[in-house]
């Protein structure tokens, strides 16, 4: 008899369950103001026009939207998809879009693709946390890019390219997860170029870049990609629905043709019914107005969270000034423990995720991340009221 | 400047693009009578009843239908899935199911889980070709079990554990893919008895087990599983539609937590719409009758296939006589080359899926799959003659 444990591969060692998973059970309660998820609002899913839209791809092609579809996915999403490609800046044809489960299975297969056991991934510094988790499964090492508010710092790359030799940068462009930031448009161009000099493949992240509520939109580094380094991904989740778990990537042929195995390794195919009901919602709907009344809505809910904010954080509390998404940075005191404040803020009714499991690699202790987009501004300004009054504690 | 191309990860030294792939577009022609794909058969779909449901969820549910949802699955149909289970003998509560994007995607999970590069996998010989494109994911060795006619042969495991200290153990008791095989319930017994004693982790998969169309049901393996080594995976792919990607795995609690926590690595959650439309569809209508239906269908084309192969086939062909399922698997004579079979019969407006790649490890180079539930009697008469036809040669 060996043991009776049976025996996990090796990547279990690190896979933890996320802290963030375990704060929203508790703050599930409807007392509780919770800054502390990531849910776009549902009031402003387009359920009406997403119902007329099953309806009719069930009236008129039920048999294609419930059998097995491609791996590359349904080929007239593909196509819209494209086409909205071309509307970012990016020269894609619809054989380029692979479709997958929503925009984290990306990360999934970027990690079956490119790393090994060891293999280096550089990351802004603090980075989307689902994205560590896809990247541990294949027990990746993390190496942070040096950033500021501008985001990461391309000339910082060279070093560390030569130094780590990494297989890929990850990198979230617009409104970043979990600080805001946007990456200016000259490192854009900086991070393509040197991308290009030093063969670095970049996995740009983009699921927050249509919600942009102001200032000027600035074309993804995949834009100025001519050497073909960049792996673009994004999602219908903030602009559809999350519950639909539609994405894409685009990605250079040598890429894609291997994703595409994987994908189908992984799970065949992406649901044929939601990709269907997807692309006549998308056909039949004017986007434009859908997308301003989600920008307007959002953009409100900051305001409020930042007028909140700066009339109650006591001294020694600063934050980012987001120009789109759904998430808001709070750097604390150097001898702040969020972690600590946390479970104070929970016994008062109120919750945020602290920093610190944001940092692949170290530190992050006073760091507080703040979701803005899943709560009305009168709980904005009562739960800002109960954080704040904690801070000052 | 290093090397153009990037440094892929090790593990896609062994993917390939499916061989089935490929076929399948060469035979998408409607003149093509095609045995070569494993479409569950269209028409049978429940198209109105999955409308209806679609139509409720989003009039009664939208919000939640479209919003994020939990890794482990919707917890109402993770409750009528644990029911499910107690219909198929195993004991099961809902917090055992995780709801995955198909049963594909458990293989996934499972690679995951267990698999550092170069352990062993034990399977059936031939074996479902995407389990072994899921296994090869994570640089899997495979190891055949001898098998005959009643399926894998336990009492050759022991020796095999011995020797190659494998991982775990992959089979499809029910009609297996390709073969239609069918595991015997002596055999389920002595399989659950020899996981517990010598701590042999099972992946017992399930697809086609409701589509017994003659003889009588046999317990899972899972059945049998006091020892908690047997994860029992399945899907409403052959009972609802594939198209809606739903699957889940029941699986002892110390798995199924590490499960959890790579599903969510993996893509977060399966859709929230399809399975909210899926359980409402399962509350609503009469899934007795409608398997009765599908179980009739399948069983007269298995019937009109076996029939026409009787009459027509020239000597030194043999086949299995499938109880359910999908597939039925010819053995040639030893000289056959199947691959070079094909190519004349798609000349001939004929396909079938040559039988090499079922082998994880070698041989088969004069073996067919047939699939059968995807074409009318008529069609299938047609075809069968067109290919017996290029047999007698």
């Amino acid at each position: 008899m060996s043991d009776p444990l049976p025996l996990f591969a090796r990547r279990m060692d690190q896979m933890r369950p996320s802290t963030i998973r375990e704060i929203l059970k508790v703050t599930a309660q409807p007392d509780v103001i919770s800054f502390a998820g990531g849910l776009p609002a549902p009031e402003l899913f387009p359920v009406a026009e997403v119902r007329a839209a099953a309806d009719e791809v069930l009236a008129e092609h039920g048999s294609r939207a419930l059998q097995y579809g491609q791996s590359e996915g349904y080929p007239l999403l593909r196509g819209w998809i494209a086409e909205e490609m071309a509307r970012r800046g990016i020269k894609a044809a619809a054989d380029d879009v692979l479709v997958t489960n929503g925009s984290q299975q990306v990360l999934d297969l970027a990690g079956k693709l490119f790393l090994n056991p060891g293999d280096v991934v550089l990351t802004e510094n603090p980075t989307y946390l689902a994205a560590i988790q896809a990247f541990q499964t294949f027990e990746a090492k993390f190496v942070p890019v040096p950033t500021d508010e501008h985001g990461l710092i391309p000339e910082a790359l060279p070093e560390l390219i030569r130094q780590h030799r990494p297989k890929f940068l990850y990198t979230i462009p617009n409104f970043q997860n979990p600080t805001g930031i946007t990456l200016s448009a000259a490192r854009r161009q900086a991070l393509a170029r040197i991308a290009a000099e030093h063969n670095l493949m970049v996995m740009e992240d983009d699921p927050y870049g249509k919600l942009r509520y102001r200032g000027t939109e600035i074309p993804p580094v995949k834009h100025w990609d001519e050497a073909g380094r960049v792996m673009y991904a994004s999602t219908f989740s903030k602009t559809i629905a999350p519950g639909l778990r539609l994405g894409w990537v685009v990605a250079p042929p040598e890429v894609f043709s291997r994703m595409l195995i994987l994908k189908q390794a992984s799970d065949l195919h992406t649901s044929s019914f939601d990709q269907l009901v997807a692309y006549t919602y998308l056909t039949r709907h004017d986007q434009a107005a859908h997308l301003e009344k989600i920008r307007r809505a959002y953009g409100e809910r900051y305001e409020v969270l930042d007028g909140a904010l700066r009339s109650a954080m006591p001294p020694g509390f600063s934050w980012t000034k987001p120009e789109g998404g759904m998430f808001l940075w709070i750097t604390g005191p150097d001898q702040l423990d969020a972690l600590e404040l946390l479970q104070r803020a929970i016994r008062n009714k109120v919750a945020f995720v602290p920093g610190r499991d944001f940092f692949p690699a170290e530190g992050g202790r006073n760091f507080l991340r703040l979701n803005y987009s899943n709560a009305t501004p009168e709980r904005i300004r009562e739960g800002v009221g109960r954080l704040a009054a904690l801070c000052r504690g």
